[in-house]
């Protein structure tokens, strides 16, 4: 009964919020795979939100919790200098990122440019690892901190869709359709370009 | 007085169409450089088409002739093998492009990986060699076929915007927005991420 007792609580635990991982983990269950993106942006064209929602919805089929987050780009030039503008936003970004128990993934030009296939398995291997999720961060205008940098390499990756630069809007839509792509891709579900 | 009419004849064949590049050139004026975007498919989702429309005018601001073609994609697999679907397409594309006359640029995963810059630059080349425009080219769902890479790879480029295979809606997107940015780094005007 004290046993049940105990089962019951962690299950409980485990409903109240997907940060009791161990609870759910004793359980032998596991909650859906987090994956957040975070962008700083004071405007949003309307056809990237279509298009984010569209393959949103879609990467969401998988069992997937997907999640936006705007965050308000920090003051620039020439109020502030563009190493205090990009530290800011680090700080920003940083404090929504459980490091440990998720990985922060870094768009930069600078990056490892990755197949669609070794994204794929990127993703899966983070999901196999225990990790809760992924954190996604697009850059502001300036691009990343040092410090934003230094946690991707340490606890995530940074990676690159080119060596282009892209706008944020563009960047966005490229990363959900990676997102859906990396699904089909894992699932074996058949799409075409 | 002879002189003067073959001027005047040389400079209304250049009125009648601009692919009198040679009279122009006579006459030290030179056509609108044509961007031309070639791609295959028999739909386009809203959002794509809202953001091309929005870079495509930007483009055109700058005074460079921009054009999209969409062509049928040729029947695949079962009716037809790949090979012959890429083949079809393929001759279908090259017969839209005046070879010798202006430059093929395939979008294709294995092609050349440029930055933005350099993506600017060769456009520039493009127009400063004397080329009457570029003519990009977006392949179908099986890709390109083997005449239309060497085609291009002899007169013109295989370009990459990364490793990652991107849908056909994706990469229009990724082009256009591209193009804007050459022609804000060619004319050195500001432009945000």
């Amino acid at each position: 009964m004290q046993r049940f007792s105990v089962v019951l609580f962690l299950f409980a635990l485990s409903l109240q919020s997907c940060d009791s991982f161990t609870a759910l983990g004793v359980l032998g269950l596991r909650c859906a795979f987090k994956v957040r993106v975070v962008n700083f942006s004071k405007t949003k064209e309307k056809w990237s939100e279509e298009a984010c929602r569209d393959f949103g919805s879609r990467v969401k089929k998988f069992g997937i919790e997907l999640e936006e987050v705007t965050l308000k780009p920090a003051p620039g030039p020439p109020k502030r200098t563009v190493i205090q503008q990009r530290e800011e936003e680090g700080k920003e970004l940083l404090s929504r990122v459980d490091v440990g128990r998720e990985k922060l993934i870094v768009l930069d030009e600078r990056g490892d440019i990755m197949t669609s296939h070794e994204f794929a398995d990127y993703l899966k291997k983070c999901a196999d690892d225990g990790d809760r999720g992924v954190t996604f961060a697009i850059g502001g205008a300036n691009g990343h901190s040092e410090e934003v940098q230094q946690t991707a390499r340490r606890q995530g990756k940074m990676i690159s869709f080119g060596k282009m630069v892209m706008n944020h809007q563009v960047a966005r839509v490229v990363l959900f359709e990676q997102l859906y792509r990396a699904m089909t891709i894992q699932h074996s579900v058949p799409y075409h370009k």
